[in-house]
């Protein structure tokens, strides 16, 4: 059977950019057809490995006609005018997390891609992890029975990676409540797949130097049923992807490197830090094969009447009544995870099918960090969705 | 020089008594004097073993001369009534926790040991292990800077240990939110060492069977500063001793095995499994020697500004800018944890210092429960300590 191929421009070649660079080679269903980034460094290394046109801005890709559908990668506060001119183009879109900062800014881009005819999907998260879909499945199957409890972990060195100023200015939507949790928000919600009933967090700034949200602990409450617990600290000090046989987030064994990250920082001034970044993390600095193991965002298990899901290095590891059996996750032609995102794409614009993580998925995701963020600020407890009890929360 | 030794009478012997009389065998400045039990063949055991008198009931214990302090752990819903009449007798107080099942009852047990000039101590819980005392008191140096966050992480097999009818029925003080949630509790309250300001905690049902809670997800805020993440499962699934390497909760390596205490259960009638109960866990029945290993309440990780510290094997793994440092937990020439109960007491009684776990401790912990409870039960934040929202804590 034939297929069309979409395609596909990149909007911005950072690091999701360049990762996704990567997977789009891999997707039988993509073709790689151009790029805007404003570096020139990194356009000259995407033209001559794709042999493809990286334009400096987006006009130059949305002109295209053998663009089909976008990858906005650009800093955040350009999401919303990013996605609304491809929209405006006819361009299908994929938007990195977070869709925005603000909701209204979501609702905008929701509205351009229906005004527009075109797919809004939202990605990539670890929402998109073919564990993480598989436990979905798994839940919404029934076989395990209700669910009870989603809990998360996830110790990194998120915080000391190379960044640009804004990356470090939570008003400027840096930080871990912006760019870490909506991993765990999007992970929870799509396994829970029911709206956020309400959430109540606490998050610390530990570093002067690196003046943002940095850990996080937050409880988020479904509707009707369900409850998502969810600790993050990006403080370079203990690392969970020691509970997962050294298996880093994006698949790939690591190895042990406490206090690298903060090492790797020492010394520089902001403009060496920021030129790190792009030598670090941009187009072309990462390895492009698939990883071996499987993608994870830390320590996952989801707790059911009749078992214990638990995302694993290779597939989900199921602890049932009788015993411990690991679900490999089925194979896939493409990159784990970022492939799925592309996938979303294919079958949302090839085949008609609804995509999962959309617009409205993104904006309740959007939704849910600003909750966060408001409850860590003023200490009580935020309602998302349940009116009849707004009462309770005490007022200050 | 020549220490006072403590004559202790055990009032129960039930798997607390029975482990407390092993760690009092340990402990040089106890001796084990007396017990109170009223199954014969447990008081048997225990008179053919210790060489001490076993009583049917505490009236004879507490009527003995050589008894200078008793451990109370019989049924929640008797702790008042039997500390508040040992007490009374003069003797010293140790209690199991829960402390009480209502503040007024923990009221009454503290007003009575201050009104008779005796020690009032709540424990054994895991909040006397070692390397959880040794992390209060890292923290409490400012050595890793100012604490942020406390998460622990605790998969077991609770809910299928074999119960009297009462311990699976939560009106009666069963369940985990009265049984193992005060751990959780007392570790993070050991280790912050402030009020709790609010909690908000969701808790579930999942098994008809065994109608109580069994899984429990909490976020508890400090005033003024840190916060406590709390995940418990009980349910027999995963069991977080494998992040721990496979050391038992009490210290001792442990098989893998899962679904083994559903197993056990398999087919027994209500009578067999109360029968089991005194065989499984009551005095005896248990190893006389204390642990290769530290005692643990699944995993802790506790995040300060400068370090992640994080409860190990054999002592505190501090994961800090540089690197990673195991940081044994000093010697005790005593059974760890309960001993450290023991030391305590001794502390107490002959050198005059405050007992740290202390009645009004242990309220705060039960105070703590209650407010759990109401808040999975209201689904809303319930506050503890800050005046200006007193109004939203229940009056019982």
């Amino acid at each position: 059977m034939n297929e069309r191929t979409l395609g596909l421009g990149l909007i911005g070649l950072g690091l999701a950019g360049g990762v996704m660079a990567a997977a789009a080679r891999t997707h039988p269903g993509i073709r790689l057809a151009a790029a805007a980034e404003p570096d020139p460094e990194l356009r000259q290394r995407f033209e001559q490995a794709e042999g493809a046109p990286a334009h400096a801005d987006i006009d130059g890709v949305l002109a295209r006609a053998d663009v089909d559908a976008v990858y906005v990668a650009t800093p955040h506060q350009l999401h919303r005018a990013h996605a609304v001119a491809a929209a405006e183009a006819g361009k299908h879109v994929i938007v990195e997390k977070p869709m925005a900062l603000s909701v209204a800014d979501c609702d905008a881009m929701i509205e351009a891609a229906a005004a527009n005819g075109v797919v809004l999907i939202v990605g990539h998260t670890h929402g998109f992890d073919p564990a993480v879909t598989m436990i979905r499945d798994l839940v919404a199957s029934g076989a395990y029975g209700p669910l009870g409890m989603i809990a998360m972990w996830n110790y990194t060195d998120f915080l000391y990676r190379p960044r640009r100023p804004e990356e470090l200015d939570s008003a400027r939507g840096g930080g871990i409540l912006y760019n870490q949790i909506p991993h765990q928000i999007d992970i929870a919600r799509t396994i829970a797949d029911r709206p956020v009933r309400s959430v109540r967090a606490t998050a610390a700034v530990l570093d002067p130097a690196r003046p943002t949200e940095g850990a996080c602990a937050a409880l988020v409450e479904f509707a009707g049923q369900g409850t998502a617990n969810l600790v993050y600290s990006g403080y370079d000090h203990f690392d969970s992807d020691e509970l997962h046989g050294w298996i880093a987030e994006g698949g790939s064994p690591k190895k042990r490197a406490h206090g690298a990250a903060r090492r790797r920082l020492d010394g520089l001034t902001p403009a060496e830090e920021r030129r790190a970044r792009t030598s670090d993390f941009g187009y072309g600095a990462r390895s492009p094969l698939p990883p071996p193991h499987q993608p994870h965002f830390g320590e996952l298990v989801v707790t059911c009447a009749g078992a214990d899901l638990r995302c694993g290095p290779d597939g989900v590891i199921a602890y049932t009544d009788d015993g411990v059996e690991v679900l490999p996750v089925p194979g896939r032609p493409w990159w784990p995870g970022r492939g799925d995102v592309l996938q979303e794409l294919v079958d949302a614009v090839v085949h008609g099918r609804a995509a999962f993580h959309d617009g409205e998925f993104g904006r309740e995701t959007v939704r849910t960090c600003l909750a966060i963020a408001e409850s860590a600020r003023d200490r009580r407890e935020v309602f998302l969705s349940a009116p009849e009890v707004a009462r309770h929360v005490p007022v200050r």
